[in-house]
């Protein structure tokens, strides 16, 4: 049984992760730290949780006790995981940070893009960026792993097939993304409320948003060269997933895509290739771990267009930590993550 | 591994048993049948089982192979079970009911709501209301379940522990009760479409809805005498969900409800009364086979207020009638069902 | 022209007086107040106003510029209305209060319901309650005006007409009462994220809401005698709307009920009774002055169920605030309020 | 006063269309007629228009009444204006067809796209497309209108500025647009219910929309030129409103695009070109006859982005469908269209 322990566990993805750990036949939370909650059992700040987990109470961080868990994971807002890692690390501890801390290799525009300094620009080197589909090998033998972003998630799986073919202009991608309200997470903001977000729809940091280097940086890895990325997010009124909507130049109409995405695929548990033709839509993936994709060539002109969708707090935050963790620990890579999605 | 049989499963509750019974590791589903789109396979009209039931597809009903089933569900509208359920059990094999065709005790009343005579009377003496927090002993021995409906259901189990005790005023009960859309059906009507359902709440069926028969033979079973029932529904702009307020006149006001509930659930699996003072969500029960009960008595008159939530798929519904197959195979009754709900 | 004046207009209330202002063709907003908006423009806070006041800014709150209006309207939490209404009284500006401060005509009721002392009990006996259904000619003759909150509105309207006729039973009546999401401000609390009141339905406030006296107040004056009010509020994943759905214990079931709430608002221009059998929609109402009402007494028994169904945010504040202003000045109580709904 | 009929009522944008028109101070709506609710009033099909219109009923088509009007307006599906849309004219009556009948210059393509032969290819010639910013001079002196779709019109006014002042590349243009529920009408369809559509959201018709070639017509009148465009529509969890998002690639990065949209748009009371840097929402022009735009250069790149924003049932059919009439009948084109939009 793994020791499990939670840092910042009162977010959306914390909450998701004690759902998904409640599951899991090899996992049990340990410890769950929140300075504002201690004390505060998880239960009676989630309810659904209730007859799980009925004695666990949010404590406050304690590197000793967090030390003491097979894995920590950190859901905590950027910059809490620099500062605690490296400790958990030298207790011998695995972490797996579902925030920015670590996604980006070069400190120098972590910093640009996140407003302050690295906080531990050392551990860069062995972090390892947990999309399993790209980097199952090196997740294996990782200590630390940081788990991708939602967006990032969503777009790397639907393009890579393409950049590693060769296949695509790397020098003009766009991804138009759409994402459900609780990517913006459980902060109390004006634009967040129902009556802001809901019956609505609205692009937003058009001019530059976190995950654009991210991706690229990911988009790179595929295409071994430079890549020009356009990416424009959308909050749109729906709870949970994300419909990446992605367009590439692709000369060669030769080439037959479906094939291509399902050879890529074909031993991925977690990612659908959908038949030829299909339109793929975020509630088939509501709580579950998968990205579905589909591949068109509209018009058979050279404009391809890829759709992806995920469950942003599932395969795009909490279940692909989790997915990690089993890769990690010698699982089965599905181990608490085989539930079918949640439809209607 | 209980083999099962599916009738009709082209409709929310069906798609519901399947995503269920993907879980439930004692039971395997052999076959599913609709006559509008036979041939096609499951994954194919619900994609989120993609990956899940990938051989599985709708066949035209047929009486042998489903006799071949240790159990079958029927996932119809009322009259199909009627026709078909006898053949079954004659083959020896059990039938769980999830449409009204046998939850009324008397044949003449089920004809009087339902506007046709009743197809089989001659079984609603061996028939077993599936209610497990009821009737769990008659569950085992049974042959043939009706599974109560899903307002029948939040609005029992809110009520039964002031009936059963003798506490309430039965001759004027209230339910005001509110329903996400999908209790509707998935059927293609105008009132369900999104832009008439949605951004808007409002009741229906004043004057006499299905439900009421069904909840007043309940109640009357548990207050042992007459009862006088409003029952109000309403149609809420969200997916899942039943949220029953009830009311009802408690004129001893020495009682402690909140232990008269907590004592009389104490063994449930399934029905969770919450602290007093508590307002349990509909969300807290998405996707999951709970009740959650709270008990209020305001300011404190005469006026108890039961606040009683389902999800009308799963507890009303499609885990409910796997509860009841769990019992009557004698299984853990919490097998494939012990899942925490989808919060946010 | 009506010189308008209004104090704390960054809410939904302020933002809906601003929208039906816009069409008011005897009315110009001359100052509108908010200290941490000072300098902000409204159309840049809300973009629905672009086109419209393109050069109105809030400003910090000076008596003086608002002394110079003939009527200022507070949208404002409870509490700043008891400061500035009597010096803006002894300007000579009439007073249109939407928040609760003087709703209640007891200093100490609302003392015990609002956790502080009354800051100007001296103005209470002068104060005129402006529901314009019961109390048309006195607000004829107001110089302060608290405008009736949402609920207390769709409530009162729909127990009125039984209450006046002395039908129905005093002492036990039950407002069941749904509201959308809206009629929680717009401040950014955690209980009004999208991902929190989304697709959920919830009781609230069981033990007492701060809306039951004002309530309980005007069913007194209706009957003319005390009231036994349960009042349960609830909260609906909608934006707009109140669906109140009311119960009373008529004895008498020879009285044509139809007959009497027809005739009651025969000539109020914004209540209206729907033919027998219906269930009014609150998308019905949606940005429109008006109460729809339908009554029914189910299986033809004692009890008799109302619908009632409004705007919170117009017949249930700004615009019936819009209503009271019309009357005060002697305009046609129409003016700037008869567009229809917006459906779907 | 105009006198106004209306052919095919009952849909979304039928009864959008009174609405509007309940407002109009110059028409009057004579007929409306519905084969299906024919003796039906309006204000029991839609209760938002009680109050209004409560003496209209729809009507079986007949020409003469039609051809007794001033104006017919078609909101029907498409084939029904192509056979009535000769004798209207004949008879003297302005027709504004709402349908696609009369949008597409080439009978040949319509015939392509819609899968049957064009039913009235003489009236084609004088059928002037009506998008005000482009063609005002000629609606001016039309007899017979087409009424721009809703991605149709969001597309071209977020993409002529840049077509018109040839600084785009007009063979490789891409339109990413999100539609709202009420886009695909009031039909009873599966895809359309609450339940399917809810919470979730999805590309559809990739392969090619009935949209695109008019879309592609008007963006070759603004360019002078053949143009190559992307168009991908998606389904959105909301009632009403489109976003544009539209992809260009403008190589001349000297040049002021704020400037240039403010520039074209100075003089339309409808198109509202919001501050740089802008995103617009769209519930900003929810039941508002106003088309919002923001233009966007991210990273200083080549690739340029327009946000474009409008409700599909106004500025994408019934309002522009007036804003038409009133050019036609030499009005002050805002007449009943002044009103500000829905927030929240």
């Amino acid at each position: 049984m793994i020791k499990v322990g939670i840092v910042g566990g009162t977010g959306y993805t914390g909450v998701e992760l004690l759902r998904l750990l409640a599951q899991h036949p090899q996992a049990r939370v340990e410890v769950i730290t929140s300075r504002s909650e201690a004390g505060v059992k998880v239960a009676d700040m989630y309810p659904n949780l209730r007859g799980h987990y009925d004695d666990l109470q949010f404590s406050v961080p304690d590197v000793q006790r967090l030390g003491a868990c097979d894995v920590v994971f950190f859901a905590t807002p950027h910059g809490v995981a620099h500062a605690l890692a490296g400790e958990l690390l030298d207790a011998g501890t695995r972490v797996i940070d579902l925030s920015a801390d670590f996604r980006l290799a070069d400190a120098e525009e972590w910093a640009r893009w996140y407003g302050q300094p690295h906080g531990a620009p050392a551990l860069l080197d062995e972090a390892v960026y947990g999309l399993p589909e790209v980097n199952r090998e090196k997740i294996r033998q990782a200590r630390l792993i940081a788990v991708p972003g939602c967006y990032p998630t969503a777009t790397q799986l639907g393009l890579i097939p393409l950049l590693e073919a060769g296949l695509a202009d790397a020098s003009r991608l766009i991804a138009d993304c759409k994402s459900g309200v609780s990517g913006a997470g459980r902060g109390a903001k004006v634009g967040s409320l129902f009556c802001e977000a809901g019956e609505s729809m609205m692009a937003y940091a058009v001019k530059g948003h976190r995950h654009l280097p991210e991706i690229s940086q990911g988009l790179r890895r595929a295409s071994g060269g430079d890549v020009g990325l356009t990416f424009v997010p959308h909050l749109t009124p729906m709870i949970r997933g994300i419909h990446a909507t992605l367009y590439a130049h692709v000369a060669d109409r030769s080439v037959d895509l479906q094939a291509l995405f399902e050879k890529r695929y074909a031993d991925e548990p977690f990612v659908d290739v959908m038949p030829a033709g299909s339109h793929p839509e975020t509630r088939s993936v509501r709580g579950a771990n998968v990205c579905r994709i589909a591949v068109h060539r509209p018009q058979g002109g050279d404009l391809v267009v890829v759709l992806s969708v995920i469950d942003n707090l599932v395969k795009g935050a909490s279940g692909q930590a989790l997915q990690n963790m089993n890769i990690l620990f010698g699982l089965d890579e599905r181990l608490g993550l085989s539930h079918a999605a949640l439809l209607p």
